[in-house]
């Protein structure tokens, strides 16, 4: 990944609370750059449905309470007077509302007097991992989602309440928000497989040949991890909640949907943990992989050396100029070739004998008898 | 192993959910892959026994119901229109159903109001470690056990019903659920024998010589035991569930059973850990040694560059072509030759009171006295 | 960091307990540094307030029992005599105020029978991270704060406190009580943010040029977030007492604020061990890159010395005054400086082929399809 | 310690399950090694004692419930007949003798109806450390155990009961249960001391001269703590069982003896973790010890070649050929000598300022001045 | 610190038990080393006191029953009869008595019918770091405590009682064995805030140069901290029971105090985890700081064995003895040094670009233009 990448997932990572240290509780202050809110509103009972984009948040008003369930959708949180006036309709807790707007909560449930508030974190990997905040208010006859970014995780959801199969018009406010829960968290799957796409590469880098860029791969590929445990171990938690305890808003029957997310849940924590051990492993063969060639490149220094040194001094004794030198008047010195030759291989022969010569035949051989064993 | 083997194992690690993200609860969709379902029944009372390969799955509906126990084993999951149609005669939910087609859950029991869910995982050791779900349905007259592979693995628990001994014809449904749970737990114990001796294998590979393949061994291995881990820690804690929580359908008597099951499996996962903080030792061992080679090799650069250097130099200053240099005259050269040795004996012996020569036959005597300590 | 800072930073770590081992319990002796206290005096009802710098102790007697809520804060703790005469008006226990002046307590809350003392930890980023003890006595109609220093971290409370908005003046001394923490806990996030710019630039120093004084950073940053997380996840389990166990002096309505303030402290915590392990990362990316260095270092050495090397060997033999060596009357000796190249080009060919040589621009090229599969 | 000691110790961690999987629960199948079983019974009240080696099982039959107390100790597993017909007569469940008889049982206690059935596991250290398994079960008037080969373990218990001092005679056959388990427990304490020993060896080892053999050391150490941990924790587990649940055979007054086990325990697993940090500390001083002796002998390599390298460039100089080098007329060539003396010192000089050189002596003043100020 | 002292604390780390495996329990045998007991009795109500050194055990049951609180401080375990006698007038169970004996007890807190067993560890730091065994026996009107060694640790307790200040000679037995308690506690902090001064110097030393004897400290230092922590560890979870259970020994009053001797254990484990910690974090900067030497001394090498040995070829090409090198002719050989500078420049030249050479001085830049963002 580019170095830009990088920095913007650590700025995900960190985070800016917009209201100043001290500012009173519910303070509420929105984000500059958070794209402008598109209301959705969709409204059902098992015979009929309702849905409308609207622009003015009173017209909420006029469909509310007319029907079994309304759902509200609110994509994208950057005008505080929807929000609010909201906020007063569906009459909630100023602390809720400021936790809608400041997107860096920990999923969590949350329950009021007339109503539960509930966070869960998407993730999503378009241009580097980051995890989305979705707010979803559930009520006797309402559910009220809050989006940070229009996205399309919720389509399939609307197409289901079209259709009107199974129990989704017949079961209440509950199954709606059971359904939004389930659609964030099956979109952490393809992510996940995208990972475990990418540990197999590394561990075929790794083997292939290892370079210096692998490193900050696999830094990376644990970054990415983080932030995804980061949404995914509260979330879990919030689904133990939400198909444990009582919960008045909650059919006794809808728990067992839950506990299918929750399930989900652990089976996404389990595969993120067990990336993250063979995430630790890599860099464990990476490091031995480093020395070992570091080794390697010893060998081939020191075997260098010790021929090529003797044999320089070897020539530099019969370059002295004493006068008296009887060697060098004795004919052709093709005995003194001989010598050298007789040297070198002496010396090639003691590393063959030590293993560091050829070895990669032996250790090939060995290798594949080893194979043999281990399948 | 070959690459070839990682590669699959990586991808048994991962998985690839086959609905959409957002599709309705319990949607199945049948691996193309997945072998076709063979549908075996036996169903049993202490006098008699019915044993039948049936084609079509109405003919379980004739045969339930007549039998204090009926067992239908299906091996294969590549008929969707089986699947939903034993979900019928049985009655199970549709998210049930889901998880049984989708062949990567975490071993689990999940109470339902007529029956029980148990998934477990079995381990094989074929081309590579790899992990198998097996869901079983138990309910009062029946059990119903989903493989995802045609196996031998629930052979011995058939023979055992034919031959009528001991308390599996005369006890419940209960007893041979367990009797299925148990021939899966103890196929666990050959998977782990073999990796008992792949680290004894690899502690003497270590010691013997360590090259540069070990360490893809040994991550191998790590792979393999994570592979094993993820199911052997949750089989574990279905387990307890099993034996200690209040079911209906499990008979008092059979509690003692399932507590020998869960017994199997706390010995499983004490194994499991252990060979896998002996394998961090060899990681540590494996990289000690690599770093005690480097030492080796630059040791003997070193002595060899000290030795070979000075003296090429003094064969240098002999060979300068300096009019008057008187030594030259000297006659023969000889007393320049003993210069030259005990240059290198004063050389030598300095490094081997630094203890960097012969270090290896004192080390060994050391190593005796030491070894004699210790027994 | 200047070694000035690493120093004063441990000694913030380390203290040294005033009173000798073994004296009486509730023995009150105080720094002779720390600052004298300054006093002043909030009280307030619903309509009126009362605000206040007082010299004299004893005037507080003559505010308290006059109004709703009185909020005595008391700033710098080196008058002895001061905190002994406020521990007997409010009658405090010797033991309470024995931990008020020794300003080296976890984060605690205590409940006495008409008091509840709470002990919070501000973290303050001036010339290197250090914690400060503040105290805090919450009784029937009174609140009594002692700081460690005079700070200004109160100061958004006091002008909530008189321009009387929301539930700040309506409310009882618990809601003032939890204004007061949440601005110390608020001043957890701009120090966090720092730490969050810190990895961030780290991260990019360590792939632009990893050098000697990279470890020192990653160990200061270590060490800071250490001082942070001594002072964190004491405070959270606090808060955790606050918010859930049965306190009479807090009302039920005032538990919805004391949980936002326990689920800041969770993401404080939460961003804290998440920068915790991307330091270890970089710590162990740090190391490789090191090894990596050493690798390149030694591949440039043994290229060189095994390209000149051998080449010295032949010109030291054509260097030899052997009397008979035909070669060297053969005409112009360009052939053998042709030797020299094919010799020097055969061992580059060589190392090229091994891929020691030219591997960046082939590993540039592959990194760059790397890059395009993993984005 | 040998190979030979090394591969003994792995395959007692390993083990081999002598049923097939899938075999009827309880099939007994005895180790074909093991040695035959030796019975012996000791039968007691307070006044009277009989001691008696048998044969024939059904002796046991005539001696029972005609004493307070009967312990029936067998040594040995070798004969399937013995156990089974001891499981008749004391009407034992078939899953209890299936874990007397597969000896790799974690440390358990199990109720049954009329008895209760205690693993423990006893350390030895003969020829490498192993861990062997002891079955006791205690009936209302009996005690009968199993022990895996015959050893003296406890014959201190039944000198105690021969002489019927203290407790031993007066109290039931809990209390006799009690004294073979803290016979067991005691044995744990040399085996500890044992290691202790190895502990401050290998520290001074390391200190001394590190070699390649200590890692191997080192790792049989890990293994063995292994071993014995393998045994130990389980054992706490099942003395907590012990003392602190209601078992109905046991004796109130009894606990306090069997809470001095448990402590016993504590104590041991205290010290085993003890051993096990120091162990990894000593892994990491190891380490960082080869690497400065890496360091070490790259300096004397570096320091060898930068002194003589330039020195032979400057002898080469004054060798060329060249028909003009005024140089060489100069008289006689001490200057020259003098020339290379000054480069040599010179660079000599370099690498003390840098510090290279005389270190060890500077250094080893500033550890004396460390020293005096740490004592 | 010296070898001696390594010694003598690991001694103090492993124990050897004295009593035999399978000895009977409550067996007591005292270590012939021990010093011989000197006891000294304190008896006080509120208006009168009677302090006394005694000889002869006897003279305790006058003294006793007469008075409110009596004290009697045994330092010293030498005697053995001085024990037994002691057992029988306070009527003390056998094995608290052994675990006083034996003095390698973990601290804990034992109800015995009539009176309170609690077992502290006192930490010194003379001669290295030890800990040392305090046994306390509270009854109703008495305390009985055993030093291992005499010791002034109590001296503040006695002279407290003398002047009777305070609570001291009102409350009853229990608030002196708080004030016992709490006096060793007290005891544990100069040791800390020794290590906390051994933590800073090692940082600087780390710093300024990291030599050989650094990692010894280190693990000197983590193995003193173990010490600590055994004694720590078990002390805290001892308080914890003294403050929270019910022991009707200890007066509701009395448990404020207990539960600030818990909170000085809580700081002092704290500390302790946190200097752990450091020097965990000091084990990898020392690590990686010798790297990075090698890294720098290889550099060295690289440098000069590549300016040096092209140089010395060229030489060596010159001084070949072909009849026909027509350069050799060419009058005087300067362009011949100025070939060599050229060379060797372009050399360094390369490695400046590459980063290898003045990088000191542009990392210093780099620095500090980092600290100044840092600050």
């Amino acid at each position: 990944m580019s170095r830009r990448n990088r920095k913007r997932r650590i700025h995900d990572s960190a985070f800016s609370r917009r209201s100043l240290p001290g500012s009173a509780p519910g303070t509420l202050i929105v984000d500059p750059n958070a794209p402008k809110p598109k209301i959705h509103v969709v409204a059902y009972s098992a015979e009929k449905i309702l849905e409308r984009d609207i622009e003015d948040v009173q017209d909420v008003r006029s469909i509310l309470n007319q029907w079994p369930v309304t759902w509200i959708n609110v994509a994208g949180l950057g005008d505080l007077s929807v929000i609010t006036r909201l906020g007063e309709i569906f009459n909630l807790h100023r602390l809720a509302l400021e936790d809608v707007i400041n997107v860096h909560q920990r999923p969590k449930v949350e329950q009021y007097k007339d109503y539960c508030y509930v966070v869960v974190r998407a993730v999503r990997n378009k241009e580097g991992i980051a995890s989305e905040q979705i707010s979803i208010f559930l009520g006797k006859n309402f559910v009220l989602s809050f989006q940070e970014n229009p996205s399309s995780s919720f389509d399939p959801v609307i197409i289901r309440v079209r259709e009107g199969k199974g129990r989704t018009r017949i079961a209440g406010p509950d199954h709606l928000a059971y359904a939004l829960i389930d659609a964030i968290i099956d979109g952490y799957f393809p992510v996940l497989e995208h990972y475990g796409e990418l540990v197999e590469s590394l561990e075929d880098a790794i083997v292939a040949q290892p370079d210096g860029k692998l490193i900050e791969h696999i830094h990376d590929m644990r970054h990415g991890l983080l932030i995804i445990r980061r949404a995914a171990w509260p979330l879990r938690e919030a689904m133990t909640v939400l198909y444990r305890e009582p919960i008045p808003l909650i059919d006794e029957e809808e728990r067992i949907y839950l506990r299918d997310c929750y399930d989900h849940m652990v089976q996404i924590i389990d595969l993120l943990e067990n990336y993250r051990d063979i995430t630790s492993g890599l860099m464990e063969v990476y490091l031995s992989s480093i020395s070992n060639r570091t080794n390697e490149i010893m060998k081939v220094l020191t075997i260098i050396s010790a021929v090529f040194i003797p044999l320089t001094l070897v020539a530099g004794i019969y370059g002295m100029n004493f006068r008296h030198m009887p060697e060098l008047e004795w004919g052709y010195p093709y005995y003194f070739y001989g010598l050298m030759v007789m040297i070198a291989s002496a010396l090639l022969l003691y590393f063959r004998i030590k293993g560091w010569l050829g070895s990669s035949e032996r250790s090939k051989e060995r290798q594949r008898e080893a194979n043999q064993r281990n399948i």
